[in-house]
């Protein structure tokens, strides 16, 4: 499947390789989920996002197809994180995903959309009371528990819970361990000293003696342990370290309790592809890579296979999201470059000014003309970091000219900024040649929305300086 | 200034050297304003941003003062994107500044906070036709054009603008320029080729072109030119460098013309003090040696003085600004660090992940026991870069203390996003002992409100996954 998608854009020829429903129409222009951009830009004005609902839902299916044919229990929570929103949680809920949430916010957004609580998981490295409080009350699924302050907050608060019968009920839990592996883009690290904000650590100790706090307790359930170790990951090897230092840990625990830690949660972190740069492996690829990797460690352990829980977020939503943009000013700097400045930037995206992330672009109204001409395509915002793209081949662009930056579904809207003062945009999603909103784009009264004026200051005269 | 406000905080020594009004009071608690921050904690929930509005005073009016002492002709803009709410903007109108705004939005906020129109700047490297045309409408004192295509977009829009005879009233505009200095924080560069987004070249020459441009047409009032170098800048060199620049460049459009440029702005860029590593020069100091320079340049070259402007954000509202927060979690990893997590973090203050800005803390309900202790201060979303502080040197601290950290009154707010869905902070004045509402918390169901379900995902069953 990456073969067939590659994004391989170069100088002068005509895009190919577009992920999802995306092609060039007849009339040239670029086509999402059978809808024209140029006609998108027009009705909902830009910036807009748009999400391709067909691959969304493929990416979903992918997951669960990769499990069902290569392992016996598991379940694929949609990190919602990446790209949330009402019309996002239905999604997921009828795929038949579970959800991670990882704050209140998320939590009320999902109930809010009828997402049922049990098939929800509760991450955070910092839940504040009223967050646990929720989570207890609605009866999230698991809660991911990261600290011993955490566990000694849920543990003063669930002494109310009782199930159906009067008893008392114990709170569904996962702990969150760090297994010593730390893998980024293109490289991982396997240290002793997990030096991070999350979980309990295996190496120093803290994860087993989290295990043994909690099985002392009568308020916890003790379904199994969770890990991270990363995101926009490429290689398989981290995971596979990964796998076996969890499973080993699993092992440890039986070892040492006679508990067997029914669930394993290896997170997320599975890569999109951005560029024609990037080959990550496929959903199939990876789950296929993964539970073998599981079935293998546990044969040669004599341990029984553990229900793998995954937690995808950016494979699932990123390439199915676009970002259309009208293009105002083109500035051509003699022997320097040539800058176009679009209107929005690292208040709609932030990632170039957070990671120097790469995108690639074309133009929706010239998506048959030759892409020959570099530019730096900018954003609107008075800050220099606010650009989108600092390379981008395309066809000759005009102020006018609708910018499509693809793979913009992960982390952009979630990340969004009112920065400048600038109103967040509308997100649509279109599908079979229909477009619906499913984010409404902000106004200007939404801005001051919040904003109070004491009386005081209203009152007052000014003294106004001179003014030639 | 600097040295009697010098933030002098080394391990075991008590604070001192506080900004403003900051104080410790009788019970051994952070005050600001006359106000004890662990009763504004409890009072408006955490996180909070806390704004101390004697200092934004004393800030407006030692940049007043400052170029009254030295300079004939003058105005000072406050740069709205440093943190902008319909109450600053009171603040601002009440202390005779002027205003630079950058967006539609920030221009709306403006007027909505009756800020009168001729005392606005609008800068900005792509503003949209229908901003061109709020601009023009509200009768901005400035517009600073920043490319062709914008002046192309101007002049066709300005034909229906009349005065009160009905004849065709001109733009008042300055020219944005790059005069080839480009600076950051403790190191600067000049070069010719001058690669930014933002405005005309001189060194290639679009600057001369662009002043040629407005003289030729009758839509325009060229008021003068604008730049800006920089943020945070601690050195006046690169500073002294731009306005020889400028002012030769104003010369040379003299020589060429016979027109001279009234106006010079130098935008912003004067540093604030964030942690006791930063020694930026006073306003005072910042001032007196811009205005001299001016001085010595017009003299040694035969012209009358101009008009200069400045536009300081960060220098006035940074130091005032102050984030408490309550502590969630103490990790304590042997061997490594001990993490303590806030309930905010890159959502309401992204400037460590944007750009490792430094910090300084205090523990609010402990500020008379010695600060011994090193921590590494994170927030609460799901990424390991959501971090406030790498090492903080503080009381032990426990879950529920109130951390304040300092300095935030700049790019934080302005910049806060909902990532994880996490609503964004209150904000407060304090003066004199009283506390006031300037921006009210967001609610989750602020969260929800522009996202909309398309009724057929309401309706359709789900099927779900089974679970173990």
């Amino acid at each position: 499947m990456t073969d067939e998608r590659g994004l391989g854009l170069t100088s002068g020829v005509l895009p190919q390789g577009l992920p999802g429903t995306m092609k060039v129409n007849a009339r040239g222009h670029l086509e999402i989920g059978g809808v024209d951009t140029v006609k998108l830009a027009k009705r909902y004005k830009t910036p807009l996002y748009v999400f391709d609902e067909a691959l969304i839902r493929q990416r979903c299916r992918e997951y669960r197809t990769a499990f069902e044919k290569n392992y016996p229990k598991f379940s694929i929570a949609y990190a919602g994180k990446a790209f949330m929103t009402m019309a996002m949680v239905r999604i997921v809920e009828e795929e038949g995903l579970y959800l991670d949430v990882v704050s209140g916010g998320e939590l009320y957004t999902a109930l809010k959309a009828q997402f049922p609580p049990e098939r929800i998981f509760f991450n955070g490295n910092n839940k504040s009371p009223d967050e646990i409080e929720m989570a207890l009350r609605s009866g999230v699924g698991r809660i991911i528990v990261d600290s011993f302050d955490e566990l000694d907050l849920i543990e003063s608060m669930a002494g109310d819970l009782k199930d159906e019968k009067g008893n008392a009920r114990r709170v569904p839990i996962l702990l969150r361990v760090t297994p010593g592996v730390e893998a980024h883009t293109h490289h991982y690290i396997q240290t002793g000293r997990e030096d991070s904000k999350f979980g309990f650590s295996i190496g120093a100790g803290s994860a087993m003696a989290a295990v043994m706090r909690v099985l002392a307790s009568d308020r916890f359930d003790l379904k199994g342990i969770h890990c991270h170790i990363g995101s926009q990951l490429f290689d398989f090897e981290p995971f596979a370290i990964t796998v076996k230092k969890m499973l080993d840990f699993r092992r440890e625990v039986y070892r040492s309790t006679g508990y067997i830690l029914h669930e394993v949660n290896f997170g997320g972190g599975l890569a999109a592809k951005y560029t024609e740069h990037d080959n990550p492996p496929s959903v199939g690829e990876f789950i296929q890579a993964l539970t073998s990797k599981v079935v293998d460690v546990c044969r040669s352990t004599d341990m029984p296979l553990p229900h793998i829980a995954v937690e995808p977020g950016r494979s699932i939503i990123a390439e199915a999201g676009t970002t259309l943009y009208t293009v105002g000013t083109v500035k051509h700097i003699p022997g320097v470059r040539t800058y176009i400045a679009v209107d929005g930037g690292m208040t709609d995206n932030p990632r170039y000014a957070l990671y120097q992330a790469d995108y690639r672009a074309l133009v929706a109204n010239k998506a048959t003309v030759p892409a020959e001409v570099h530019y730096a395509v900018a954003g609107k915002c008075c800050e220099s970091g606010d650009m989108l793209i600092m390379d981008a081949v395309l066809p000759p662009v005009k102020p006018g000219d609708i910018l499509a930056v693809l793979t913009t579904g992960a982390y952009c809207y979630s990340m969004a900024s009112n920065y400048n003062r600038i109103p967040r945009p509308a997100a649509i999603l279109v599908n079979g040649g229909v477009s619906e909103v499913i984010v409404e784009r902000e106004t200007y009264d939404d801005l001051v929305r919040k904003d109070r004026i004491p009386a005081r200051l209203l009152a007052k005269k000014s003294v106004v300086l001179s003014y030639h």
